[in-house]
């Protein structure tokens, strides 16, 4: 097992890519605001004030909380970077109301105090409420880190002891846990950020290893808890032939979970959230037992279970995972959620295992294109599911949903974008650059030298970097950089200072390692990487019948797609066929997306259109990234494209 | 138009063919015995006795009463060519009961009356109470048809009258239709064997005439009736941007519905009911515009929204369409009861164009594959929904449903089956023969000859049949008969006592006439046709993209699969590429299924196995009968299969 790095040495990031400070402004001037419109409207909002009562309008629900919950957060994070008083003025009043919303013995969950009082954690199955506190937990750190005041951590953590002292091991405790997982990775978290509270891990780690035991003496915790309720357990939507419990992970315990030979199942957020967890205890805990369990069941994920958007769930009766390989595309679920779970735990799998460039590579398909894709280009629509295929006009971005997980969820996503573009060694003093992309950042060395990084980019729509790396003199020599060389990337050309490296390039890895490279006084060292994307095909896997002898084309971290706006002379998308081997036209694109800022680059070929009844002819396709489709009218859209 | 022949010129039908021998017994002694089972165990039997309070268990549902009414239509069925003492005893318990829960007014309807009185025709868009209607009056008439009594037809036609009085087009009448379409159907198959009541025919004509349409001076009925109970219409589960009421097939009339682009939508087995009366009515009403609407809406189906096996429904959402050419395997509804309702219209459509053997086609396809898939060997196991590929074992055959309209519907359907071996010309006098089965049968010509038709088939699983015409000296020749083509055969040599005779033979109908045959004093003719099933490939059309590159394989009427448990040395169904000319062996089996009394014709091959893994390797691959899977035990199966 490798050492534990650090995974915040870093502070102060600017990020200046002209591709993401664009969706940021989306999030800021778009999501932020509209999503707290929308919080306002439902009741979501004013429900943490406890007022409702039976009759009212706006009945609270017992997800709600978390809603209001990740729009905070990611307040809290766009603040810290960008100051806009009508934004602070509303995060001061939901921490006000998160305060005056907890009760006596520290609880705080709106539904359970005014909807059904005297039943909270009877039901932990369903109940939401360990997610939802999951949710606060981490909206308090984001207000921590953005105001360094401990005004929501105090009784927010009040609340997780509260929560420890309901739960645990120990005679009078119930041996329960997530039913919705959330907590777990937010206690983790905590940990880490506040320095080490040890209850934080504990309790994490009970969770993690209790979850999905049967007892000796008992039944599984979701059956104690039934009993004791008088009723049956609701197992959740299920595969046929599926496992008891399996829709939460609960059905075995994680390193039982991960040799199942059918990997992965149940609903993909919980699943997502729960690895992320698993990987992160297992970073902390150096256990190498529960390493191997995320290592596995990430294998299964990406392997088996993953499209290639880094979209994950093939059914929507149960918001999740299929068998092996079956990935349809107009019925696939892929929830914007999952993809930023998928996010998550890619992120802790990096930090375990910093040179497995794998991990940095599905972190960047699931950003760029299965959460992106989440997210109208104006931050005011949404997708809750992304199928890879829609063969009929009609399918439009929603304002909300009744189930409001996923808007707020990428606006927290994005505004902490900052914490994925490296990843340091566990002495912190070396530099794994995950993502290209403009911005410059401060990082504090073990020894407590300071450097200053600008990363000057011409991505994520053309390949290259250049990082200057600026301190004290002699305290440049001391930083040790490791670039991330990305998938299906020709040459990989670093200089430093202008003069090319003789560099050892490891396949497996794809990772180039670079270091004591200037001279002991040297106050600034530019290094720089030239390489370029070109467009790649894809091919899916031999199981993959719903795929079978299509093609979908990358490049770079994107995904494209076929939108048929882009493509009004073929009558139906489903008719092109591709030559395997056809050419494609890279194309920069100002004006399609112009209104929205975006700029990027179209791919362009001559297809086949062989429609049943008409001779066979050759036409122009034009591609987009599929972060992109859906912003300019009711269309019909496909990623993988059959082969001629 | 043509002219509109008698569907029932037959009488004392005795199918004697070992396959369909089977089949019917399977439902003799498996399932009517085990459905009156569940009926009894599940509360269906006894909600008519009315005896259900509020508190009891079994709390009647609104649909309930139709699980029984087919019930007793099947028992009533299969009577009439069978005696059985107990069986005949429920059936008069059974009508008993129905003419015991009758009110005053002539409603009969267990839930209204029990569970929610007073709020009888308040909801007819959701409550069924026109399809529980519509299934009394087709129990009523197979009961009328068994015992020749009116003790049931009496009651219900007195139901039907008090329907009529409280819906129609007059002053003081409701403007509505059923919710989901049955009665129309039934109506009509009333009207025409009840000799005439021109009330039955009317209240069908309005039925068809009046849904789908919106009053200038009010709304869409289901708006209308909703309004009344101050609520929203619920306007069923729907696709991206369809239109208002298309589940139920009520967004517009159904001559609009036929020219909309996008076809049939909505719920299938309701779609099915409903072009099933509307090809009935067009028939009885000689009105043009209907046939044509009737026949635009069966291209729809059949060419685009169709699978091979006659199942329909893409969409599990809504048990209904999806796009047109969009055919998911695993995901695929293709509910049983759908296919049944394609038996019904595609049977219409014949009778409406007696030449046309697409029809016929279509109607075999169903029954042998779509029908027969939804019910196990043994008669007392189900599918409600029947995938053309399972990918993990898990999934089982049912033994009841919550909602049970299938297994009562195989029943009906199965035990009425004669009906579909022959149609007749309007004047009685021309016999077409639709399906080749052993079976005698009696016809009356229109000068009131009487006939016997023996009928000795190799079928279904081999081609061939004599057909030996018997009747008084002289009447023989009045008969015409017209052989139906089957797709797919090589030859089809046609021979009269032994002489072969010369044939006109049309590409388009895939029939062959012959008439005026035997000299005119003959008693006795037979007339012998010779033709070969042999495994044929279809493809998928171009659009179908969940085929992509794939084929599949039919013999006969039957579409063939490869189950899993035929095949134990393949790890994976999906890995196998089968080559395009690879040739097909034909191998009787009298084993695999001997425990069922079926003898049927599988298929094998050497076929690729590709596994992504492991090298390409050969391997043989066995096909079995669709309708023969999951009667083995656990197993995944695929019907169509990738190419090589």
């Amino acid at each position: 097992m490798t050492d534990c790095p650090h995974p915040t040495p870093l502070s102060k990031v600017d990020i200046t890519c002209s591709f993401w400070t664009g969706r940021l402004e989306a999030v800021r001037v778009g999501a932020l605001p509209f999503i707290y419109d929308q919080l306002k409207r439902t009741g979501r909002w004013d429900c943490l004030k406890l007022q409702w009562k039976p009759g009212d309008p706006n009945k609270p629900h017992r997800f709600w909380d978390s809603d209001m919950a990740k729009w905070l957060e990611a307040a809290c994070h766009s603040l810290r970077v960008q100051p806009d008083p009508f934004l602070a003025s509303l995060v001061e009043e939901a921490v006000d109301m998160i305060r005056g919303a907890q009760q006596e013995d520290g609880y705080i969950n709106s539904y359970y105090t005014v909807v059904e009082p005297g039943r909270c954690w009877t039901n932990i199955a369903w109940s939401h409420e360990m997610y939802c506190a999951g949710h606060l937990l981490e909206a308090a750190l984001a207000h921590h880190s953005y105001t360094q005041s401990t005004h929501l951590l105090t009784p927010v953590l009040r609340y997780v002891s509260h929560i420890g002292s309901v739960f645990g091991p120990d005679e009078g405790q119930n041996p329960g846990y997530p039913g919705h997982q959330c907590l777990e990775l937010a206690l983790l978290r905590a940990y880490e950020e506040t320095d080490g509270n040890e209850m934080l891990l504990d309790l994490a780690t009970f969770f993690i290893e209790e979850r999905g035991q049967v007892h000796p003496h008992g039944d599984h915790y979701y059956d104690i808890e039934a009993k004791r309720r008088n009723e049956d357990p609701f197992v959740g939507p299920m595969r046929k032939g599926g496992r008891r419990f399996e829709y939460f992970q609960a059905d075995l315990p994680v390193r039982e979970v991960a040799i199942q030979e059918d990997g992965i199942q149940g609903h993909s957020v919980r699943a997502m959230y729960w690895l992320t967890a698993v990987a992160h205890l297992a970073r902390l805990s150096k256990d190498e037992s529960l390493h191997i369990a995320a290592k596995r069941l990430w294998t299964s994920v990406m392997e088996r279970k993953m499209y290639i958007t880094g979209g994950l769930g093939a059914i929507g009766e149960w918001e999740g995972f299929g068998p092996d390989y079956y990935l349809p595309n107009e019925s696939g679920y892929l929830e914007t959620c999952a993809s930023i779970g998928l996010v998550f735990f890619a992120h802790q799998m990096l930090l375990l295992e910093p040179l497995e460039s794998k991990y940095a590579q599905v972190l960047e398909r699931a950003l760029y294109n299965g959460v992106l894709v989440g997210m109208g280009l104006d931050g005011r629509s949404w997708f809750y599911d992304n199928p890879l295929a829609v063969v009929e006009e009609g399918l439009k971005r929603s304002e909300w949903f009744e189930v409001a997980c996923c808007p707020p969820n990428v606006a927290r996503l994005l505004t902490s974008l900052e914490k994925y573009i490296y990843t340091f060694s566990p002495d912190g003093d070396t530099l794994y650059v995950n993502m290209y992309l403009s911005s410059s950042a401060t990082i504090t060395l073990s020894c407590g030298s300071v450097l200053r990084i600008t990363q000057k980019s011409k991505g994520p729509w053309f390949g290259g970097t250049s990082l200057l790396i600026e301190g004290a003199p002699g305290e440049v020599g001391k930083l040790k950089v490791v670039l991330r060389k990305p998938e299906g990337v020709r040459r990989f050309d670093i200089a430093i200072d202008d003069t090319p490296v003789m560099q050892e390039q490891s396949e497996y890895t794809q990772v180039l390692t670079c270091s004591s490279f200037c001279d002991v006084s040297a106050s600034r060292v530019t290094v720089s990487v030239q390489f370029e994307y070109q467009p790649r095909t894809i091919h899916p896997h031999p199981l993959d019948l719903a795929n079978f002898r299509h093609i979908s084309l990358a490049r770079g971290p994107f995904i494209y797609c076929a939108e048929s706006i882009d493509n009004p002379h073929i009558p139906d998308l489903r008719a092109i066929r591709v030559d395997e081997g056809s050419p494609w036209e890279e194309v920069v694109d100002k004006e399609s997306f112009k209104r929205w800022g975006v700029e990027y680059v179209k791919l362009r070929t001559t297809v086949w259109l062989e429609c049943g009844e008409e001779d066979r002819r050759k036409v122009e396709l034009t591609l987009i990234p599929i972060l992109l489709w859906a912003n300019r009218g009711l269309s019909t859209m496909r990623v993988w494209l059959p082969l001629a």
